[in-house]
């Protein structure tokens, strides 16, 4: 049992940050009281303009000043120590700002390049914002459990190690929920992190700490991790890029959270950005390092700067899958009209075609998913939770003590949902596979039982990339985000998503269908949640999907069709 | 409960096989009652010429005479036929012959061939032995054991559609033990499959069959199995090349077996080959087709034919590690013979660095791996064995009932130990990269927790490839083939094996070391098994082996090693 009660423990890492903020230099602004609930433009209003210059650009644009001597390290530091502690003030997004390590890392690298007139690394001098549960050698390391606090990193996580020897400043940590199995970011050691956008909403999560700082542009690249939308939702609900990585790509040793060991869904470690290039620049930089020699449990395959999209002989088109609506739980109409409006554009475009994706069992990819989350009954969790007696925050109690599918398995039970797991990702890629090219999907009555090669005139009509919401809603009201439907089926096919803002906002002129019909009980949930006033300003983000292992091909694609449409809207 | 008892079932099954050979044109010569113990000469003096002729060729061999035109894959057929239905009645390696399908696909490739001119694709005509336990449309299935004997297999396994649509033909099924996690071949179905170059001696397990039938050249090619050793064994013991490729290279789905959804040490399938260059056709001929797209367990990477070996500027030596016995059980003279007169040779190579590979913890290797494998109690095996009635096969006793490792585990319990293993590998990368560069291995005291990336410097001395034993004896004789280290490991951290002959034998010039101390109960046992005689004629093979999926490069440096050291020796 832990020797204090866990109010004064949640005290104390918040006493902690907020000396942590204070000893920021130039110093981070007090906020006023009354903030409109768009808080996005108030740090262009309380911050000085070097900071606001520096932490305005993106990952690309920062790195040729960086690594040309323009901008040095330390003054790109300060900036974004500055911002990120106002953002932290404004929408409780960090967990610590460490101004001394990471002036000091800039005053290593400024040392450097005066001496060498060269970067260190092709990240010289970038920030990049960390998420609490991946570890920093000699720092707390608790993944949003009040009873792990006081859990010291042994090490650097093994992602941030390639990271620095790139070039790069680590400044700042960020929040994510009790259990990090929400949608949303909610904990009883710092409490609710909220949207810039609209504090009524929520951020997202488990990621969500990184979304509302990078949302705030307190950081122009962070580092997130996603079992089930966690990187995607926040990417989502704060309008920025955030990549899904297929598995066993980046590097996750050295990270903290329950369900360690558990590899029948599989987490992943991926980027969100303020621009699709800090997306590429994250992934490049790694994987250029081989990552596969440190971490055998990475496949060895490095980012391909080649075109994965041109055919041989340059004339394919590309085939876009538009997946709406799942069929489960309909999204609201900002969605709907995000989606439509893209699409609309890519249909009139010569070297692009879009076509229908109907959805494939979504209710049966959860059912598997949730079920393999939690084999152990999800005992560790309420054991980390317990040992502190603090209380289980709304959105734990929803996925664990209200969800059906939580009940302690056997090892032959597991093995059984592996292989229905197994049996739903072929019936998923047969199913991709008839999609356009007229070949029997998984369940049609003349279907074999194993799926065969493909004939060249169906790999010529394959599709290339399926278009989709990231969740039936935009940033969802605080304690609503209960559908993770469009998100968790891809972790469990195990295909790399990114998501990417449209351009355009919720507003007034999405109206309510009172005319609609639910489906089930939880379209009726979502369905009941719409009403416009209640999401004004919120990002309209979707999410591009690529088969396993095809992350490059999906970014290709979005860069495609972001040329074609006009990505973003405005 | 069967309605008949296992005694009746197993005959019923012999029946069924003895009609397949009976029906086999031109017949399948009965064999001698008195036959010397080495039987591989035995099929030169029984067979006509055309079928020897044939016969003796690799799949490199057949394949250019079969596109020609110069041999029909009728002619092919036929003559395979009859020295597959040879070799079982001398080594009991098949389960069934299958003329009538055979001679039909042949028909279809010969009348396609006279229509086209042109062949069906790169495996035309080329005939493909298979595993029992790896589907066949229509076909038993039972996996070696009695209780399963009538299940029908719904559709051809997947990898077996990829073969056919290159041109092949499936004419032969082999043997393997009772549970699969034998390395031997012994059932209740058909008794014990026995070594061709020594009939004392095991053929190896569990692709036993395989191993047999090749190592008589009733097959050049074959498909084997290997979650242990399955593969390499039966390879080793045979004089074959046989690949352990990386897991989610080849598809498996459609494959029956116990452990069906345990993925903490993922079987994988692989081919046994007379040539290397089999092993390479198959490889390719697989990866081209893009099996991902209808496995989507599947890694999306071709097979590579650029060398994997060469330096920017060519100037890299091949640096070979060699890591001769495991330091748990010393292998028998015979394999130290082998191992020392290669490494002889490759020392005095210009283009090749010899460096000492020592151990890493293979007994912690072992205890995670068995206790991965029967994370049910082997509570399936059990059922499956006792369904029917039948005895425990010795070596089924052996690896469940006397396992020490064996116990019915929690959730909680295997995540535990998937903890381990991960944490296993990754201290064997460690100790990898260790090797040579100068490098503090995993347990060294300056040792970070976690290993960073590696310097350029380190990189250029990184070790390419591990030659080591397959096991710490040639083919065992019957029911002692207890000791698993030399493969297993492997499995565990799933780097590629490929398992080659070295031409050598074993014979009288390998005396028993008398003054021997043997470490532990384990390596008394397997000294206490060597005399030279019991071991006549016994190939001496040795294994190759690369980091995950550097299966190609193992190929490459197998061929500068054999072209530097003159392979095989005679």
């Amino acid at each position: 049992m832990a020797s204090k009660d866990w109010q004064t423990i949640a005290q104390g890492m918040q006493d902690h940050r907020a000396r942590t903020i204070a000893a920021v230099e130039p110093a981070v602004p007090d906020v006023p009281d009354d903030l409109p609930l768009n808080v996005t433009q108030i740090p262009k209003k309380l911050l000085p303009e070097e900071t606001i210059a520096i932490t305005e650009l993106t990952a690309e644009q920062l790195l040729p000043q960086l690594a040309s001597g323009r901008l040095t390290a330390t003054q790109v530091t300060k900036a974004f120590l500055q911002r990120a502690g106002l953002a932290s003030k404004l929408v409780n997004c960090c967990t610590e700002l460490l101004p001394e390590r990471a002036l000091e890392r800039a005053k290593y690298l400024d040392d450097y390049f005066s001496e060498h007139k060269t970067p260190v690394g092709p990240l010289h001098g970038l920030l990049i914002s960390v998420k609490e549960h991946i570890g920093m050698k000699g720092l707390d390391l608790n993944a949003g459990f009040v009873s792990w606090v006081g859990r010291i990193a042994p090490d650097d996580a093994v992602i941030l190690k390639f990271l620095w020897k790139a070039g790069c400043v680590f400044y700042v940590r960020t929040t994510q929920p009790q259990t990090l199995m929400h949608l949303e970011t909610s904990n009883n050691i710092y409490g609710v992190t909220v949207n810039p956008y609209n504090t009524k909403l929520t951020s997202g999560g488990s990621s969500g700490g990184e979304g509302a700082l990078l949302g705030l542009r307190g950081s122009c690249l962070g580092i997130g991790s996603d079992i089930g939308g966690s990187i995607r939702s926040p990417a989502a609900n704060n309008g920025l890029f955030g990549l899904r990585p297929t598995s066993f790509r980046l590097p996750f040793a050295g990270w903290m959270a329950t369900m360690m060991g558990e590899e029948q869904v599989i987490p992943v470690i991926g980027p969100l950005s303020t621009s699709l290039e800090g997306i590429q620049i994250f992934m490049k930089t790694v994987l250029d390092q081989e990552p596969s020699k440190i971490d055998p449990s990475l496949v060895p395959m490095p980012w391909k700067t080649e075109s994965q999209l041109r055919h041989k002989d340059g004339k394919r088109k590309l085939r876009v899958g538009v997946l709406s609506d799942d069929g489960i739980v309909k999204p609201h109409p900002p969605i709907l009209r995000g989606i439509n409006t893209l699409v609309e554009k890519l249909k009139t475009h010569p070297d692009i075609e879009v076509v229908d994706f109907p959805p494939y069992k979504p209710d049966e990819a959860w059912r598997i998913i949730a079920s393999l989350y939690f084999g152990d009954g999800a005992s560790e969790e309420k054991e980390a939770i317990a040992a502190s007696g603090e209380p289980w925050r709304p959105m734990s109690d929803f996925i664990i003590k209200k969800n059906p599918f939580v009940k302690e398995l056997t090892v032959p039970e597991v093995w059984d949902l592996t292989i229905e797991r197994e049996a739903y990702k072929a019936a998923f890629a047969r199913h991709w596979n008839s999609v356009g090219t007229g070949l029997p999907g998984p369940d049609e009555k003349d279907s074999s039982t194993f799926a065969g090669p493909l004939s060249e005139e169906s790999e010529e009509k394959l599709v290339d990339v399926v278009l989709c919401p990231v969740g039936p809603s935009c940033a969802p009201l605080l304690e609503t985000a209960r559908y993770w439907g469009y998100t968790a089926q891809w972790n469990l096919v195990d295909y790399p998503c990114l998501v990417f803002p449209t351009g355009l906002q919720c507003s007034e002129v999405d109206k309510v269908d009172s005319d609609y019909h639910p489906r089930n009980e939880k379209d009726k949930y979502n369905h009941e949640l719409y009403e416009p006033k209640s999401y004004t300003d919120a990002p309209i983000s979707l999410q591009l999907v690529g088969r396993r292992y095809h992350d490059e091909k999906v970014i290709e694609a979005y860069e495609m069709i972001a040329e074609a449409a006009g990505l973003p809207f405005s």
